[in-house]
């Protein structure tokens, strides 16, 4: 394998969507984690119904109105301010420790992101975290009106870069983001921020669940797409020794 | 409004995706819940994702797959002679208390299904509920090779009665499947049976939540997609008055 590009999914992989939780728990004490996941789950849910309905707004309209829903679900007041305070966390959420010196060390790569985000959302993200500086491109589905793990999605990388599939190595946290890019024919690692047993462990009481735990189950497992990643790493910083080989 | 048939979703709609929780129980003492919810919400996820993928499998599949995932992810051992036995209760699954008789009372429309499940499933299930001997049409998605909510699957409804969407009221308690309806055209009537009330009230205890609460909130409720039913009743026995206008 020569790769000659790494491209990097944004949402839980190069940055946190946890990192919601404080601003969350701040504007409704005690809902902070329920909110958190409920909002995740649904922003990716409409992500794929929008997408299947023929239906696209961008994710800008994505995550306000899955924040609507998670807000009414829950019984809680839809403030025009508080639902702005939520939104504007989105543009500056947590990189992952690792995310800046690992795409520092892939240095002699091109290094891009490839991200549901909207244009408006991913150029403000990159710059308030100062990723920007480490990325030859940042590009948003919005280009092709779908989401991933549409096909049309990844066929991006190629327009924008100009390097084909099997020059690329695609990095995702999202296990169905990495059934997309496998199904598309792109290198794909997965990172395994989740580990199987820990969940199991979260699980000793079945009854009730905390948020969290669920959304880890929904989100964080191998999906049974029949798409499997060609490297398992459990850090971005394992990446460098994966491309070099 | 002339309406000339009544079509109706089938899992969540006339039949309680929820009766396989028994089964799940007796498999799996202490994990019914849990298994039939997250079997439920991926079983969804993996029908909007194979179609966002261009990589359709029938609902046996899909069903299967989903039932893997989940026991996998709860650390539960995946024997075939239990994922068998979960199976087969997916053949058999419990109509709603009124599906029978609300059909029964719809004798001069056109009735049908228009479900995700495959032919063979569906034919089963009809079967072994009796419904098959008040429906005209038994539906599949199948001859179009792509779920609910795309468009596609909702063009059969007229290609196998001859009814047009205009004359066609559509039923389904799944909020998705209303709005995915409703974006192609089709009257619509909601079954609202998890009453928003109802389950902010299940919600006092925010930390930890009972599965089948998530799963209320994930499928229950109205989506934020831009699109409302025409209709929204608490029962399937409500829909004879509306079809009469």
């Amino acid at each position: 394998m020569t790769i000659k590009a790494v491209v990097f999914d944004a949402y839980g992989t190069l940055y946190d969507v946890q990192s919601v939780a404080d601003v969350a728990e701040q504007c409704f004490p005690g809902h902070g984690d329920v909110i958190t996941q409920i909002w995740r789950l649904k922003q990716l849910e409409y992500t794929w119904l929008r997408s299947l309905m023929e239906r696209y707004e961008d994710f800008t309209t994505v995550t306000r109105e899955s924040l609507v829903f998670t807000l009414r679900s829950l019984g809680l007041a839809q403030e025009p301010a508080v639902v702005a305070r939520l939104m504007e966390r989105y543009l500056r959420l947590d990189p992952y420790p690792d995310a800046g010196s690992t795409l520092a060390a892939l240095g002699r790569y091109q290094r891009a992101i490839l991200s549901n985000g909207s244009p408006a959302m991913l150029k403000a993200l990159v710059k308030a975290t100062g990723l920007n500086q480490l990325l030859d491109a940042t590009i948003s589905v919005d280009a092709r009106k779908v989401f991933k793990p549409s096909p049309l999605a990844y066929t991006l990388i190629e327009q924008v870069l100009g390097t084909p599939p099997a020059e690329v190595l695609f990095v995702s946290s999202n296990p169905f983001d990495v059934c997309g890019a496998k199904s598309f024919g792109l290198n794909v690692a997965w990172i395994e921020r989740v580990p199987a047993a820990a969940l199991v462990q979260d699980l000793a009481q079945r009854d009730r669940i905390a948020p969290r735990t669920l959304f880890n189950i929904l989100r964080a497992q191998p999906e049974e797409l029949g798409f499997a990643p060609d490297y398992r790493v459990s850090a971005l910083a394992d990446l460098p020794a994966i491309v070099a080989g």
